[in-house]
């Protein structure tokens, strides 16, 4: 190639291509505007979402964040993905002691592990946190960090949801999928922080939300470093190392990115704090809760829910300023189509 | 505007867009190729660096890594900035207490504040991890997430070493910063992994080597989410809530990024787990140690320092291919030209 002609011809064509770009972002951002969020109907939850992201985008307004600082969490379960009647990571623990029982002879005489084995929920039930904990511990212990990754995504991938007919990696809100995208072409960086697993989200996280595994904050177990099979793993320990939820879910930010969100967005009580602590900081900031008011397309349950618990938050948000998301009339759909 | 006429003119202009595109990337990436890394020498180091990340980002060569798995994981004291002949984190802790005696008269006679404040820098090293842990502990805990970014990143932007007659933000290693960009440049993303204060860093990793807040992980206390003068804040606690360091930098690797970096930088046998996890993965990987070698323009120390450590990794790097950076030789600057 005759560089001093390619040279020439670069300058020309670098006037050229600034020109297609400006109208490339002319066409795209008026003439041709688009909805950014269809699966949310008009109204005044929609309305507020577009104009706080208008607001601190817009770098001559009052409210102008730089792109650095705009950090948004996410909960997960309820606000993400589907949490009723029970936690997706719940059901996961529960399969995977069937899989794991004939490993387990013990299993046959010891609670809770038998009563699960033999379908008695009620016992399960009734052996409380301390059951669900051994349940948990288990199933997410004893393997390295790569096994129990390709355990929690093979899992997601291949089961079906019975009640929705629906893979459980297909059953993130549209809605929310949209608002992430949308988030993150506006310069704000997307996290999750859930009182889940960390582990347990991380496999699925780029898939169903576009979010990396390193932009999720969550429960996690001790782990240790070690050689096995001639190999340096992570192997993981059945002790709780860190709980991420009510005023935990503050220093879950805290810890693992180190800024104060400006827009929070949670589905329960166990949210509250984490949306007082995005709220409290200076400037603009958007706190929101998905209320659960469905119950022919999803389901409907708030105050005296067992899983995802709304109540005093619902009390609370008119006077704090939050956002209550009523998911029957605000969002025109739910799941992603099939 | 008319938009049939624009739409027309989108279809041809993008078109030459892609031609000048295509253009100016034959232009800067052959024929004017640059030196991503002026500061460090030609030789065997600098090729190995090249060519590793050519290869990973080589989408037809069997080593291509995808962006999303280009994790690169970097040590700080030591291997990103300045640690000899005391860490910088510690230089900190000790003016702190200076500062604050005026509030803690019992420090006139409490260990080892006493000796610290008389400048007994004898009786200070005596007392040992505990005597180091309470200086840390009363300068560290106590205050504001944000109280604290602002002491620390305040100290560091005010203070010169006196050796070099530097700020102490001033005192990060030029080839490095020129390293993390390249890796950047080519998709990377780059993470710091230390065993100091996570809180301590966060305040100017990015200013310094381009690495925002929730890209650092390291050593942190616990703190409490609690309403203070009528706002939510986070506080910090006098107690460690994780050390990441040894065995722990691992840890701290799952725990905050959760994937397996493919490149790991650090200069001390401490920094020898997280190499080894790094290289024990699957596919192309590349290890490296700084060795300070250079008595001259920064120290010299190894085997027997009290600091950066770097004794059984020397012993070892042939083995394991690890490389082996030789700062008196493989860097021809330390620090930015003032």
């Amino acid at each position: 190639m005759d560089i001093g002609v390619t040279q020439m011809n670069i300058k020309r064509l670098a006037r050229v291509t600034v020109l297609a770009f400006s109208l490339l972002a002319i066409t795209s951002g008026n003439a041709f505007a688009k909805d950014q969020l269809p699966s949310w109907n008009d109204g005044p939850v929609k309305t507020a979402i577009v104009d706080f992201i208008a607001a601190v985008t817009d770098k001559n307004g009052p409210d102008y964040v730089e792109s650095a600082e705009r950090i948004a969490t996410f909960d997960n379960d309820g606000t993400l993905w589907l949490e009723y009647p029970m936690y997706t990571q719940v059901l996961f623990a529960f399969e995977r002691v069937k899989e794991l029982a004939p490993q387990h002879p013990e299993w046959k005489t010891e609670q809770p592990f038998k009563a699960l084995l033999e379908g008695d929920m009620k016992t399960v039930g009734a052996s409380g946190m301390k059951g669900l904990m051994e349940i948990v511990m288990a199933t997410h212990s004893g393997m390295t960090a790569e096994e129990f990754a390709s355990q929690a995504s093979h899992w997601m991938a291949t089961t079906k949801n019975q009640h929705f007919d629906r893979l459980y990696t297909e059953l993130g809100y549209q809605p929310q999928v949209e608002l992430l995208e949308y988030l993150r072409a506006n310069g704000f960086k997307t996290f999750i922080v859930s009182g889940g697993g960390i582990a347990f989200m991380r496999p699925v996280s780029e898939q169903m939300y576009g979010i990396p595994p390193e932009q999720v904050v969550g429960s996690s177990v001790e782990s240790k470093f070690e050689m096995k099979d001639g190999k340096y793993v992570i192997v993981r320990q059945p002790k709780i190392h860190f709980v991420d939820d009510k005023a935990t879910k503050p220093i879950g930010i805290y810890q693992h990115i180190g800024r104060r969100p400006i827009l929070a967005f949670g589905n329960a009580d166990a949210d509250m704090q984490m949306i007082q602590y995005t709220m409290a900081g200076e400037g603009r900031r958007l706190g929101l809760f998905v209320h659960h008011t469905d119950s022919v397309r999803e389901y409907a349950y708030d105050r005296k829910s067992h899983v995802g618990m709304l109540d005093k938050v619902l009390d609370l948000a008119d006077e704090k300023g939050w956002i209550i998301v009523n998911m029957k009339d605000d969002w025109n759909t739910i799941f992603a189509p099939k």
